[in-house]
């Protein structure tokens, strides 16, 4: 079955996500900070066991498989924080994992999946067999469970629950709904999810700058393809080449626009979120934060910024603090 | 009124701090991690506002300030993590503050402490008047209320409020009380406190090698203090001269043991932090990680680290990353 046969996801779908992961994760805390004496939120995705909001669509995806899905195991595709999110849930529910992955992704994301017990199959981004092409053959071969990193409803269902774990931590301190979250986008997983949770929020999506296909996708009204010739971007975690149908649905519905940030803007949020919340944010993850800290996004009401993982080499991230970039 | 001739601090003291605290700032996250397939839970106060756990005790204080108290002003004594609770606390109350702070303290904790309206008096550390004195002197000339940094009931009762946020937790998640709470420790108002939350966990209070005067009081019965030739740490959050009697009188009941770790046990665990929770730990809020991660710490049952603040300035961060040091 491809992604794009499978069932739209839905509102109720993210409500029966998040009651799953709450028995499960605790929630990441929201961080209240201030940009320019603005008040914003900061979702601290970053502080999921694996470093990243992608253990909520993982969870959900498997635990929702059959036992016959279960033995027959899943293979997954990913720069690393899917990897880790199917790696985990995988492991906790005794499900053979196979995780695809470029051979120059991270070197923490390549150890921590291994560690946790799944195969990895690298791929070699640039030339070569497509990942999903790869990923599908593997899947075919083995009778496993694709599990893709944003085209599947039940993963953009499970990220879809940040965004109703942010609407009761708002609330429980006596505040409003959040009036915009502004969330990294890779392939649109996220953003749907929170599109689908957060019905009344603004939803702002922001890619790395030369990689910003959703936000064309959104502007020409179809579904744009990153170039060949994309620039080198420090957000390895969104690189994905194109949304998917599934993705881009809820999108057309709910996002009016998208928005990019530079390396130079993504390392100045990286430090904003050393200085100011004392925590490691991976570049990608840092996309949202660098946007509003470079103006590009409205900040009156009540902003919310999803910091969506911090998965970073120790030596990538001392050269951002040193500003050696 | 000197801190020995206030009044005992309470358990019941420590509830109506938390009761206090819990109107205004969120819990700070329990992390689960492991160590050695050990599992363990680590209490993040570096993600409080003031990135360190020193709000909680700056804010009972303060609050309980009459109204005549309050127009003369406080002063605080810190080398940078009181300090900034004090001036957090001040500034939300409309209370003026001055801060007796080292010359040599961490820039980024100078910075934050004056950002939020502070008046910060210097002091110079090895020379000079002690920083006592000097700000008992402050006191007296200006009216103002001295907050001592730990030697102060309301300030111990404040910090405690830590350890029944963490058995909240824990009880939250289905696990039983912690059978252990291993703590940083630099005068022993966080110890005290927790020692007083917690009554039936053992408090395991950790000091910077040469600057374990708490440890040797404990283990011969009487305040010690540190040398004046101790030797440099890089902690500076814990470099204290000696305990008082209003903190010592609880941790001799309560507290059979201090332990010390080395800077280069303080660096494994920053590093470890950095790697496993995407947190930035100052070197004085890892020494409680780094006891447990250099063996020396019996981790068995429920044992919660106190990860007690994250301000560092970026190129310390850095070259701990990069192993520079």
């Amino acid at each position: 079955m491809s992604a794009q046969q499978m069932h739209s996801p839905t509102a109720e779908g993210v409500a029966r996500a998040a009651a799953k992961i709450a028995q499960l994760l605790p929630r990441t805390p929201l961080l209240e900070t201030e940009i320019g004496g603005q008040p914003i939120w900061c979702k601290a995705e970053s502080l999921q066991p694996v470093g990243a909001f992608k253990i909520r669509g993982a969870w959900h995806r498997l635990t929702d498989l059959g036992e016959a899905e279960r033995k027959a195991g899943v293979v997954g595709v990913s720069s690393g924080n899917h990897a880790q999110g199917v790696a985990w849930a995988a492991q906790r529910l005794g499900i053979p994992a196979t995780i695809v992955m470029p051979v120059d992704a991270p070197q923490v994301k390549l150890a921590a999946t291994r560690a946790m017990g799944a195969e990895v199959v690298l791929y070699d981004r640039p030339g070569g067999e497509d990942r999903d092409t790869l990923a599908t053959r593997l899947c075919q071969e083995r009778g496993a469970t694709l599990v893709h990193a944003y085209a599947d409803p039940w993963v953009i269902e499970g990220q879809g629950s940040t965004g109703l774990e942010i609407a009761e931590q708002m609330a429980e301190r006596g505040l409003g709904a959040p009036t915009r979250i502004v969330c990294p986008c890779g392939g649109g997983g996220l953003t749907a999810g929170l599109a689908l949770a957060c019905p009344d929020a603004a939803i702002v999506p922001v890619e790395p700058e030369g990689w910003d296909d959703v936000r064309l996708s959104l502007e020409r009204g179809e579904i744009q393809r990153v170039p060949a010739d994309a620039p080198p971007t420090p957000c390895d975690a969104l690189q994905t080449p194109a949304t998917w149908p599934i993705n881009f649905a809820v999108l057309q519905k709910r996002v009016p626009f998208g928005l990019f940030v530079t390396p130079a803007e993504v390392r100045a949020a990286q430090r904003f979120a050393f200085d100011r919340l004392h925590l490691v944010i991976e570049p990608g993850g840092a996309a949202a934060l660098a946007a509003a800290l470079a103006g590009k996004v409205d900040l009156g009401g009540r902003t919310v910024i999803v910091l969506s993982g911090g998965n970073t080499d120790p030596e990538s991230f001392a050269r951002v603090l040193l500003q050696q970039d």
